[in-house]
């Protein structure tokens, strides 16, 4: 079947509330404004409403990231400020000394490059009270950063690669950043979604994912993702969607007809979706011409964001120096 | 409105013959096989024709790509081979000694690099009868490539990069690299379209395309191309397409409601399509995967095949050799 | 022979004074400080200065690039800012109306990348009256910018494709950025020479270079370089006369030892330099580790510094917006 | 001081043999031949070879590659296959079942990138059995790879990343690809070293490492490394002790000079490299200009190589279509 998930828990919520018409009990929507960035958290509060919107118990952060604003390095830093904010939020920062931030994804595949291309400008600490000591002091948190890679290069779980990895370097905190899968494509590239759930097995680029999680791994996590495609499928199927909607609204009187095309809706769709994009159905993604420009840019924000959130004794400044 | 173009002739005639249920008077078919390897040649015999199809007077050769063959790299030198065989068919190797390649495209946007990525391939000799006369002989064609760019980047028109190039180089053949746009999914990068026409105005990857012809330039052009993207606005408005004709085929009954839905299509489809892609419908393209390594392994096979078309006296090994 | 021209002007004075103890006559310099940066002016001002200083009748100035500018935003467009006031010294802006701007060298190598990867980043603008005259009035400069690639890879003198270019554009301007061939490893990267005497013949990166200037293009050329490597042999070479220079002012005493260590400099120092470089002696090049990232922050340097020199009536917000 | 380390068993001799005019006990070499490619085996044979060579007991295999191999895909191949060979030697392939490929390195810096460039090309078949066991069967070896990154940018030991894995992994054979570092140029990209001593502390491109050996993993380590870097202060030491040697040389009568000579190689010569290469000395590397496409060349010869060797049931072909 055509896949229909969502990785975005401001998106789950709207599909159910078209489909059932109500609102999710145990589920509380909170919107706020800071300067020109609004963001939005989901806060799932009970079993009820996780399973309702098929996501975990916990908090979901949606921060609108403003048109153009990868053209624009002053917008660009207060998205990152906005994030580190979020960030602050959900972690305790004097408490959780040790991070250890995970770029999921494949770099060879653009649009899930996200989480390599942010490790690598991660400020990475952890190193340093050894190798450079006189130069770090205690307000320094020690960080590192890796891009384990994906199932299919590795032939190794990226789920194996963390829990060894956290077995053995022992963070108080993980930090991983994902590319999404969108069901709208207004959303593509325009949203960060920051949660406190980690990750849970389904959708995104990669499609395979496994659980990453305070439960699987011991620590707390922190996932931080932004949707960079949406699969043909998806195009697909929602212009049928919108075709049979357009056709039912206007046909109002026939009910006859209306079941009609319910049975359409049922029976044939998929065969018309696989119709129009034949048999590579799976592996095309649409994603905007200038993908790697963006890919780019929102690297650049969310690195800088973790960083803030993660170094809150140093400013930009100092932080770009240890980047150097 | 939206664009249902092709690049390809052999499209345009398959498009032609669906919705008139004839075939077109002045266009002949040709099917030929070589090895493992189908190619299909359509002449646009006459102007009659020519209008038709949408395409000028001419020949218009397609090589059909075996599956996998960007994994095998002996079906890549087969292809080539018989890439080989069709451009010298369409020139006069004996006579045309200086050739002039150009990679047309954008080598940031992936699936429009293919043009420049085929130029960094081909070998390159013009310049050695002076650089270092005593490795060359008169066996050797006098070759320079160029990718000129793109409006959008240069500011200048590609024609007129290339018109002056001409002017100046004075080349007795010119051969151009483009990616091209497909209506159909299933020719995404399975399809190599050579044709003696050159190219003319229209879609493409690039859009804005100006004419790059013989009457242009003052010379014989070929142009060499393979559909590399789909736009996202083809997929829905396929989509569309197929659920109004199944429709339509289902309620053979009802004459009203069978102009209801010609209204819809002719009134609502775009307003359809606009709502499934919100504004950046021009923008979004569909493309697989792993478009890198494709898009690495056509330009491998295309430039393989103008290197041997074009030095009739060498080998691939001599030619490796060269190239090195 | 070992190649030990340098393409610096300020270098070329310092080795004239180091050999013959005193300055040049018809050559004169002006030191200069804006906030942090430091640039001197070489004034060439006749044909005797012209030939002992082996660089044209012309103004060069160099720009010293703060150390770590490259890890710093801020100071990246103190830099900027600086390179474009001493662009528009050397432009008649009001006047020359179209500039055309050149990226020289080879993308493909990263230190002979930093023309092509400036000319991505120019504000471009010379299409848009056509394309969106709306967007666009009298206030914004027409600007094109190209890369022509190197002789090796085209098969076409890069001063020809210019040549053809200049006279189909017709630009009343030619900025042309270069990487260039530094004789000292401190200058390598932090050194920026601006001249209005365009490129002369000579060494750079990629050594076979034709005059790129006014006398050969028929307008204007301002030329724009970074050192951004040494060549392997400068290095053995340099070696080599440190130990004589050493050898010499220790034994003060001996002549008959001083006229040995002359005739070793003179007759074996190239067979030394070839035993310690082997065959490949023109091939090598010595870079920093991490000379991608740094050419990548030169070129943003310099791109916008010609987008603010060329674009008076816009400031750098507005720029990036056209850019994006 | 200056490193005047080696990687290379073979070169660790020659330095030997040069200082000391006599063979090493308890280091036995043998040359053969295959085809066009020779290929040399130094055995470390006890306790004081070990100690004299620098190198652990064990076999260190150095494969010539042919001049110009890296233009011609049937050197490639052939190469490879001397490669798989020497490899199967090392190995018990039918006892030790799964193997984990590591390569090791920056993938930033070009000539670091060797180790994981081959990652990205190895045949991974691990997941295989779960994702899709119809496709595999016992006759395929489980592979898995992973490039770890490297310390200053993950802030993770490398060798703490590997043991974390082979604990989780449990793979029967380890095999680390790597850059090495060389005393000569004319082994710059020329040479392969196999090794069945695993990864000692020391040079390479990235200096910190950490021991990766059967010791410190507890499985069977094999070692690939090329030579891709000299380091500029190797060049610079070089020059001037062909100087000196020279001078020497020359001067063989007075007995007080070659005295001096010998109190400037010891005290002065860090001095003079220090001028010659300014404050700068570590980070300066010295590489052949078309440094990338010989990295990407080298990468398909080892991988290639490396999957024959561990899926000896498969010939290319069937290798090619795995990877695909």
């Amino acid at each position: 079947m055509i896949n229909v998930r969502t990785d975005l828990a401001i998106e789950a919520r709207e599909m159910y509330i078209k489909k059932h018409s109500k609102d999710i009990d145990g589920v509380v929507i909170e919107e706020e404004q800071d300067g020109d960035i609004k963001f939005t958290t989901v806060k799932v509060k009970n079993e009820e409403g996780a399973k309702k919107l098929g996501k975990s118990i916990g908090n979901y952060i949606t921060i609108d990231i403003p048109e153009f604003t990868i053209y624009d390095g002053e917008i660009m830093d207060e998205v990152s400020k906005v994030l580190s904010k979020v960030v602050k939020r959900l972690i305790h920062v004097n408490e959780e000394k040790t991070a250890l931030v995970v770029g999921l994804g494949n770099w060879q595949v653009t649009p899930d490059a996200l989480g390599p291309k942010v490790t690598e400008k991660i400020m990475v600490t952890r190193h340093l009270q050894v190798v450079m000591p006189e130069a770090i002091d205690d307000s320094v948190r020690p960080v590192c950063a890796i891009a384990p890679g994906v199932l299919g290069v590795t032939g190794i779980e990226t789920g194996e690669v963390i829990k060894s990895l956290v077995d053995k370097v022992k963070p108080d905190l993980v930090i991983c950043i994902d590319a999404l899968a969108s069901r709208r494509v207004e959303r593509l590239n325009r949203t960060i979604q920051i949660s406190d759930t980690g990750i849970s097995p389904g959708a995104g680029v990669g499609n395979n994912r496994k659980e990453i999680s305070e439960k699987s791994l011991g620590v707390k996590v922190i996932a931080i993702g932004v949707p960079t495609v949406v699969d043909a499928a998806t195009i697909a199927n929602d212009s049928i969607d919108l075709v049979i909607d357009e056709l039912i609204s206007q046909v109002s009187s026939g009910k006859e007809f209306y079941n009609m095309l319910k049975d359409i809706d049922k029976n044939e769709k998929v065969a018309l979706i696989k119709e129009v994009l034949c048999a590579h159905v799976g592996d095309l993604i649409v994603a905007p011409k200038d993908v790697d420009m963006i890919i780019d840019s929102l690297s650049k924000i969310i690195a800088n964001g973790i960083n803030m959130s993660l170094q809150p004794n140093m400013d930009m400044e100092d932080i770009n120096k240890f980047i150097g």
